[in-house]
């Protein structure tokens, strides 16, 4: 398992007090992204050949379990529950202190991504190693 | 069904040149307010009581099967599937054209929204009269 | 003047219960691109030989007067004040039925943009031909 | 001066390949609100007489000078620069490494916040003891 924390800032939250649905889904990523960070990689990467590879999201879910709030510090938890040939899946749960606020997860593809063109879904890279860490909470 | 539409705005692409994937789950939510707002209702409702209605979401998922881009008019399609005691769920499509870029859905329960205090589930009020609807586009 | 409109949606409002400040920007520049649309352009325009033109904000400002809430139709009305030799700037007021929610400006400079590289700022081209227009209301 | 950093996140940059300028304003508030957090603090604070004190933001401007990229660790130094009856003002100043990105400034007046009440500016009260800090960074 991969831990990264978000603290709530004041323009995710909404009118109705709480941290807007959406943001999940962006502190979800925001995760994903710091887990490549812990391994050395980008979620956005230059080739040799100087193609670049991005991991556009296939499908993303979450269920919403207890409101979060302005200034909570969220402790995002991912663990990589399937490397395919050609994607990852993630699941993620969100928790202040020992509280779950929500879980969800995440599935993405490793693409060839070029400005105006459509993506090109490839095998991923062996040097894109992507494992079971665990690792110390980095500030996302 | 009901279908509102959504201009792809600049501050909505990422850096892959495409719409950021948690813009969808925006998207959907501007369709379902925008279908409230066509029955004379709105998500955010005060009762002759001073007590609060809102319709904190439950879970939403998408899959996403093509990118949007930048001043795309995407036309966002949703159906009212259930409507249960104290719950709704949409299922949304997305289109470009007639090229379907996602589909997903929404779950949202109906509770007493009163800020600072715990979400309070209750059963749908009669006069809450969603039902299914053929209406023209409105501009999200 | 070009006049856009901007329905306020439930993501764009904090826990205040009001329109989150940043938003205003957005509006601002979502203004601006419906005016170029307006006049068959588009803040990003690839030109004969292949190179990207955008158009970078240099300076924005806003004073805001009083609060917008959900829902509420944002009239957004633009002025171009000066088109100088490489860059446009912008009026901008910000309506509720009669009432002025906010003023500020926008200073943008055409630039060929390439991805990964600096902004390199360059003369308007004479076939971006900006001008004052009245023109109807786009929702933007 | 305080300072505080921001970790640029995916969702945060646009399709020109860089942090969407609306976002600067959004680092320029998250900067003042741990400011206050700093102090003991908050930008949303219930008084003994169960009023809420919040700071909507009276003007903000920047002068965008480099953009800034994803991943990128901004540093965001804020400085007090007048405590009026009523208001905060704060210059602000983003930089990656020694580069300077942008500069700005910030506005923010003292107010009573009641749902759907319109705002009443206060003189800020006594206990709100902001001041000059030299304090370590805290990640925003």
């Amino acid at each position: 398992m991969f831990t990264a924390t978000h603290r709530v800032q004041f323009h995710e939250t909404d009118m109705a007090g709480i941290v807007h649905f959406s943001n999940f889904y962006r502190y979800m990523e925001e995760a994903e992204h710091a887990y490549l960070r812990s391994l050395g990689l980008s979620v956005s990467m230059t080739r040799p050949d100087g193609s670049v590879i991005g991991w556009p999201r296939v499908r993303a879910q979450c269920t919403f379990e207890a409101p979060a709030y302005f200034e909570d510090v969220i402790e995002i938890r991912l663990k990589l529950m399937r490397k395919g040939v050609k994607s990852l899946t993630f699941e993620v749960e969100f928790y202040r202190d020992e509280r779950r606020l929500a879980r969800g997860s995440l599935k993405t593809a490793c693409c060839i991504v070029a400005h105006g063109q459509p993506l090109v879904s490839i095998p991923i890279p062996e040097d894109i190693d992507v494992k079971f860490v665990e690792e110390p909470a980095e500030s996302a």
